[in-house]
């Protein structure tokens, strides 16, 4: 149903790099292992990238934006109207993300992956087959080709994004109703009842959660999709954005670069993303454990396991930014530390 | 038994500047609470430094060197000769915190607080009572007067690194046996077993460190310690670079720059400044949970909530330096952010 690169298997890990990295931290001048999860990290990273020189130096960020039909049935607790404010907010310079891209020397692009936007913003790359999903309580959210299209629309970012030579990428999101949308695809994908993954969002209260899991639980019914293709997940109850994000992570996988996964939303579209090319798992990297209810489940799901947890629940791909530096640390540490025999630091005896 | 400005009250929390930042926090263009830990870390940091603009853009790491006569008990995995070496790496610029200091840009100070080193080191500044402290597992650790001399080595590097007008400071620690002295420390100052609080260190066994626990709790049975005060805890089993952190944590929360709480070490270091000078406790900001068995039982004292756990245990003030970015990004997306007024996104329905 979608293109047939998204199929294509991505890159092996290099087992060279990642035994050579596991050489190098074991002679660097500290405690084996005193560096903990920041050691593995930089492993991992020399295997994925192939190199005997992790890096996260170049990390650009890409937000996709995109509406929800579902938003009609009452789940959030904000006006549609903010996707396309908060648009501008990205581009201007004002939201969170775009302080962090800011301070962590990163570009910051902004997709409109299928807003409500009727025109060309400024700052704003328009890249959409349609204005916002349909309402997915009465009716299938996407048609196949729009599907396709989203996903095709994420690989095309990561293309623009490859000319800079990126070591990972972030990639965020905006999207009003997509806590509701991310769960719905949630729950499908790993058959489990809304009440388990939907959280409150913005910051619904818990008559508005409870809602917000029946609407999910009479879509996921309605459908017939739980437990089915991620295709037909994304068709019925998917967003456009969410799409956008799950084309770019295997995009992304294929020309061997590792991805910052952010918070539940993007966690979702990569656990889509997965279901579809398993491939691209290896390249998934933690970041951080949102505060937002399904995001434990679907970390779980993906094997990833967060490097922070500070209740962050904004999205935008704000948590992963906010753990680049950690990556960016651990990627130091592991190319520049001087080892025993380099600093003649006596080590333990044998 | 201290210099009396020791005890001398630091200044309090501005609560004009932690409310204003609460209101500001309230204003940005995000859902209440979406920062989570990062908003709660820049209002407390509005009020401590008394601003409206909290920073941490210059974050100093000092780093205190001692020996610990201890070790003749075979408590460590490695030789003595290490602490000296280490030394001489921090100055070079191959040790951790000396990539961490490099990548944050932060200037890095090492200090012989009370290493065995017989001369002066390029790159170290030496200000010591003596060269290492005696074993005290058969006698006291310091004299009153040696323990004085070291809390005051800590207060003269706060009033070297003053004159860079520091945001927040960051101590680190380099020691061989320094575990066993923070765990003895600990044990006298909160009533516990050393079986509680003694820890693996750089790398012992578990007979190693059943060994290690039963020369701590002879320790404090012998010099009769358990629950007396922070001075005579000190003299008993205490090291000299941990009295020097002790020192410079209360002069820096005397001239209210808040200090960046690394691992073990320091944050036993911190629990003894805190037991001699309660008014210290508001400027110790959290860093990391160690993998030091008993940092989680001292930061419960401390009532400081980790910002990472990612499975350090390297010392060095390498906790604090790898969580700086956080703080820093809580000041920077606290300052930049635009309001929803400023950029015109609509907020949530009242």
């Amino acid at each position: 149903m979608l293109p047939e690169w998204t199929y294509q298997k991505c890159p092996e890990i290099s087992a060279v790099d990642r035994q050579a990295a596991i050489a190098r931290q074991a002679q660097l001048t500290k405690p084996t292992g005193a560096l903990g999860r920041l050691e593995q990290l930089a492993i991992e990273l020399a295997g994925l990238q192939a190199t005997e020189q992790p890096r996260a130096a170049r990390a650009p960020m890409i937000i996709f934006a995109g509406d929800h039909g579902i938003v009609a049935q009452g789940v959030s607790a904000y006006p549609q109207a903010v996707t396309i404010a908060m648009m501008a907010n990205f581009a201007a310079g004002g939201a969170a993300i775009s302080v962090l891209a800011r301070e962590l020397g990163s570009s910051l692009e902004v997709v409109d992956a299928g807003t409500l936007a009727q025109e060309e913003m400024p700052g704003v790359v328009t890249d959409k087959p349609r204005h916002g999903t349909r309402d997915f309580s009465v009716e299938p959210a996407l048609e196949p080709a729009e599907l396709a299209f989203a996903v095709e629309a994420g690989q095309r970012a990561v293309v623009r994004a490859e000319a800079g030579r990126p070591d990972v990428l972030i990639f965020g999101e905006m999207g009003i109703g997509n806590t509701t949308t991310s769960a719905a695809i949630a729950a499908g994908l790993l058959g489990v009842s809304a009440e388990e993954i939907a959280g409150s969002g913005t910051g619904i209260d818990a008559a508005g959660r409870a809602h917000k899991a029946r609407v999910i639980d009479a879509a996921i019914a309605r459908h017939g999709i739980a437990r089915t293709s991620p295709e037909n997940i994304l068709c019925a109850v998917g967003g456009l954005e969410i799409a956008a994000i799950c084309g770019a992570i295997i995009a992304a996988a294929q020309r061997r670069i590792p991805v910052l996964i952010d918070g539940f939303i993007v966690s979702v579209a990569a656990l889509a993303a997965v279901r579809m090319n398993p491939s691209c798992q290896p390249f998934l990297l933690p970041s951080h454990q949102s505060a937002e209810q399904g995001h434990r489940l679907v970390l779980r799901a993906l094997n990833v396991q967060p490097l922070i947890s500070l209740d962050l629940r904004l999205g935008e791909g704000s948590g992963a930014a906010i753990a680049l530096p950690l990556v960016r640390l651990a990627c130091s540490l592991h190319n520049d530390m001087a080892t025993f025999a380099q600093a003649n630091v006596p080590d333990r005896p044998a």
